[in-house]
């Protein structure tokens, strides 16, 4: 057990309004004890612990001056969300963050009305608070009401296309509405880009004052008397540089920057504008990723996301592990082929880390590009390097994939360029939940023409697809594997290519045959000893490919057994439809096949454990112990046997 | 026949380099004559004419100062290419523009290796040329060599977020990369958006001069003496007004606004930039849409996209119609909805003609939204819209969807807000080609829980759909139709909400059912006519519905028939798919059944008529009559016969 801080004010706050009886000093302690409790919490539950640290104050001064849920706040991403848990109603819920049935780790509609637009992915938040402010100014109408919005993004965030189309829609509609920049220069990786510099360039004490008519905005909307007076306002004033001419060529009025840990900035600030902001308000505020946990403050990552751990030292409690992950194993797979082939270059999209890119990276800086929060650029971007000459690998989260679809399609399989989609977090991914699982990239890859999608059965496998991708230059190839560790199977000591379009044989049975894509392969074998203690051996094969399909294999499968199981992380639409495309052209099903596709179900399936997950999908070894006894008439028995 | 105008230069003109044999002086004329053989081979095939007529004298100017091939010039969206076409071998060819087998509308790649990134979807330029600038520089190679990059992007394009995202890259990485942003205000729709308001005031001769430091990395590349001696520059550069820090922000050097029509402006500039610039640099220059032809300077959309034309009079030769096109079926059919729902408002991104919104903006300017072109802002926008009691109706391209694929699933998806997304140019779509066909929708649509996916099989039926979108506050809906013109159905006075998840009987038949999803149900009418000689009748029944789908007329149809054949203008992993699915699951297949999924072929299938695209893709009716003969076993006699 750890100790629970002293939350004397703190357990007073049960709704925001709580907030309103304080004074200001009280909010000071209690943003202090905020920031106890989240360390607390995230010690028992792990998480994002580094950017709720960062915004404990601004949490704070949000909900002391706005009235939520009426006013929208809206947080980008909402990895930051924890303090605003404890102070929306869910703090007696907070240590079951992340959990099964416990609190999602992001914010979530159906969680609270004080979310009032979930988040996971970046950059979508001033697009939901222009939504809101439009939907307000239109006479919609709802529950809780609707005042103002306010969207609370990064500064990794807004180097995303989508923050700058919806900035550019919000300068045009001119509504009231209210974007805080919360600037950390620290995302999940440093933040990359033009905007990086230039937003340090706006707060490093360059002469911005020149930009007077660009200044005139912000400082007509803060004259005295501020609440505390004229001559707090006034000394207010002088700590601002004004400037931020981008954010004013987009329409908005530009304030800032001010410290985002001084609540003696943010309250006046914050009600100020609120009761003076007419049209789009960006408001700049730095602030420090992990602020006031040393142990956070100090980490490379800044504590973005966080094991268990000791609250005292900042030690993590992980469990310790024998097979590396499968980022890992790519991230080495790739430098191999990386050293003896100099075309290969890697792209990521703001998550070196996460791939693995960082050490691509540090071999060969030359040749690894961190496009920032920016998958749609990322994607074309590949594909004219690729264009050019190069040959690079394109490594994305499944889910972050969505982001460049049409970059994918257009500008990658269209002209049959050589780019090699890495496609990590494939499958459900766990305590990230819905938003994070890679459930749909089979499906919407697999049809495109020209393509050769595969996936890894363990991590030998892909060392081995890391070599086939390297070796294809005939148009484009994706290689998809699960989050997580390995099976910790024998590796190879360099990857071999794979031969296109063939899958492999793991075991000869009789009469059901199972065809494995991907990761559910042990699952599988597992399965199948269980059945041999009832006499039934499958069949079972390792598809290896869902484009282009491994048609003897399949046909023969089909034609040597009564039934072929397929079985894939993935939604319908995937591997399993493509072999049932497949199974009635050739009119396998004309004289009948006990066909069956186990696939994930039709549901968003929230964050639980992986191997919690997979049994509600319905996808582990007694799921398909029990189809195959289903598919040889034995179900009855063998389901509640 | 036209007469084709007289052109004693540009009949010298074979290949770009034939160029920089020109004086000033007669590239000045090569301008004119190039003019006139645009306009002369437009009339003749049709296509996008005013984007081309806009970029005449840059299209001189760029291939007379720099070395295509080599240089890699990249023209977004690439509906402006034809003079480039012209330019650079294809002049022969130009006359078979968008035809079968003819030249493509777009730049492609397979064509010449003067396009050496294909386009037609907008704004991928920055990001293709950012790309052939690091592959230059890490050294690769390809036949063409690689020197410098050069993106050509209207101010529409340079809205979207994709745009953005590749100039904060471009900015970071600091590579010698041109950007010509050719500002015509004038996308396709007048363009929207705080950005267009910025690049006004660029050359509305606001005082910009004041931004000193701004200024001085322009005007440092532009010393005297120009080739054309100190004079003439120095007089260009009193005509400059510079500025532009939205863009120095990024990290590019602004050059501009300068006149894209006037030669002398445009050829000194180039070479000076050529000569002298380091890293990334925005050139900024205005030209007019349409210019130089004064039928498609005075239209609405200044020529944008034409059919045949009489050259004097500038009159187009469409062939008279009689049934309304979907998209004003959709249009009208929403007005309608809109009329008794106030809730009831509409998003189009950049395309309120194309979509039919114009006539919704018209007659409720307060509740229609163009976001220009930023369909990732537009689905989230859209998402908030609906979270905040209002009912938007997304309407979008099937392609251009592919854009907000992250956001329908994130968004609107996992959330079950009620977005209705009318999904218009679904399946083939003729001269657009490849790069607009409508080919993956349903399976990327049909396979999010929660989703409604339907397809029109008509036009009378898309008003139907209209209603029942407008009727569903149950989380998404979806609605596809074609590009083009109904079949002339009876309409109904107003649409009446269909119920989800039922499809419709069209006739009984015996021993084969087609169950068609879309507007191929005129093809299967066709073919069951033609196999009515033939004494086979088949049953046919319109699913309407992908999702969910209709499992008691499924089932029932698969009872009762030897032979089921579905059919659909998509990719394999939709519809077809989801039936597969839906049988194996159930076991129909266990004791046989004919089942065949038509759908489109895996291959992109290049520009032609519709008409001509569907037979390449095997989905007309004599293919589905084929296809039934086979199913039933007599397909030797029947394909040849």
């Amino acid at each position: 057990m750890t100790d629970r801080p002293q939350t004397p004010l703190l357990d007073q706050v049960h709704l925001p309004s709580d907030l309103k009886r304080f004074s200001d000093d009280e909010l000071h302690r209690l943003a202090d004890e905020l920031r106890a409790e989240t360390i607390s919490a995230v010690s028992v539950t792990g998480g994002h612990l580094g950017a709720g640290l960062g915004v404990v104050e601004l949490t704070v001064a949000l909900h002391a001056v706005f009235d939520t849920p009426r006013d929208k706040l809206i947080w980008d991403v909402g990895h930051q969300c924890y303090p605003h848990k404890i102070l929306t109603g869910r703090r007696e819920r907070i240590r079951t963050l992340r959990q099964k049935d416990g609190l999602s780790g992001f914010t979530k509609r159906s969680e609270s009305p004080y979310d009032p637009f979930g988040a996971a992915h970046s950059s979508t938040s001033i697009s939901a608070a222009l939504g809101f402010a439009v939907a307000r100014d239109l006479g919609g109408t709802i529950d809780s009401g609707l005042g103002d919005a306010i969207a609370v993004i990064g500064d990794g965030s807004m180097s995303a296309g989508m923050a700058f189309e919806a900035m550019n829609n919000a300068g045009h509609l001119k509504k009231r509405l209210f974007v805080i920049l919360n600037d950390n220069e620290m995302s999940i990786a440093p933040p990359v880009g033009a905007l990086s510099s230039y937003l340090s360039r706006l707060y490093a004490g360059e002469p911005f004052q020149e930009f007077k008519a660009a200044a005139k905005g912000a400082v007509s909307l803060l004259p005295p008397p501020f609440r505390e007076g004229a001559k707090r306002a006034k000394d207010l004033l002088k700590g601002f540089t004004v400037g931020g001419t981008l954010f004013e060529a987009l329409g908005f009025s530009y304030l800032g920057p001010i410290d985002g840990h001084d609540l003696d900035q943010l309250l006046p600030v914050l009600r100020t504008v609120k009761a003076r902001a007419t049209g789009p308000m960006l408001i700049h505020v730095i602030t420090k990723k992990g602020k006031g946990y040393a142990p956070a403050e100090s980490a490379r990552d800044k504590g973005h996301a966080t094991a268990k751990f000791d609250v005292l030292t900042g030690v993590q409690k992980k469990a310790p592990s024998n097979a590396p992950s499968y980022t890992s194993v790519f991230a080495h797979a790739l430098l191999d082929q990386a050293a003896r082939d100099s075309r290969i270059c890697a792209v990521t999209a703001a998550m070196p880390d996460g791939t693995g890119l960082n050490l691509f990276a540090e071999r060969h800086p030359s040749r690894c590009f961190d496009v920032g929060i920016a998958e749609q650029h990322g994607v074309t971007f590949s594909a004219a390097l690729a264009a050019g000459g190069m040959r690079p690998f394109c490594a994305m989260y499944s889910t972050f994939l969505q982001r460049g679809y049409d970059q994918v399609v257009h500008d990658v399989a269209i002209q049959r360029l050589p780019v090699r989609f890495a496609i990590d977090r494939a499958g459900l991914v766990g305590a990230d939940g819905a938003t994070h699982a890679g459930a749909f990239d089979v499906a919407f890859l697999a049809n495109l023409p020209g393509f050769v999608v595969m996936a890894a059965a363990d991590e030998a496998e892909l060392v081995h697809m890391v070599a086939t991708a390297a070796a294809h230059d005939d148009g484009p190839i994706a290689f998809r594997f699960p989050r997580g560790e390995g099976t910790g199977v024998d590796m190879p000591e360099r990857g071999e290519p794979l031969e296109i379009g063939k899958g492999r044989m793991i075991r000869q049975g009789a009469r059901v045959a199972i065809l494995s894509f991907g990761t559910r392969l042990s699952e599988v074998m597992s399965a199948c000893e269980a059945l041999s203690a009832r006499g039934i051996t499958p069949t079972v094969a390792d598809a290896r490919f869902a484009k282009p399909l491994d048609r003897d294999l399949i046909l023969t499968l089909a034609a040597e057994h009564e039934a072929l199981i397929t079985i894939e992380e993935g939604a319908v639409g995937g591997f399993g439809s493509h072999v049932a495309q497949l199974l009635s052209d050739e009119g396998v099903f004309d004289s009948g096949l006990r066909f069956r596709s186990m696939v994930l179900p039709d549901t968003f399936i929230d964050h639980a454990s992986p191997e919690d997950m997979y049994a509600t999908a319905g996808l582990n070894a007694p799921d398909i112990e029990a189809k195959v006894l289903e598919v040889l008439g034995v179900e009855v028995l063998a389901r509640r046997g």
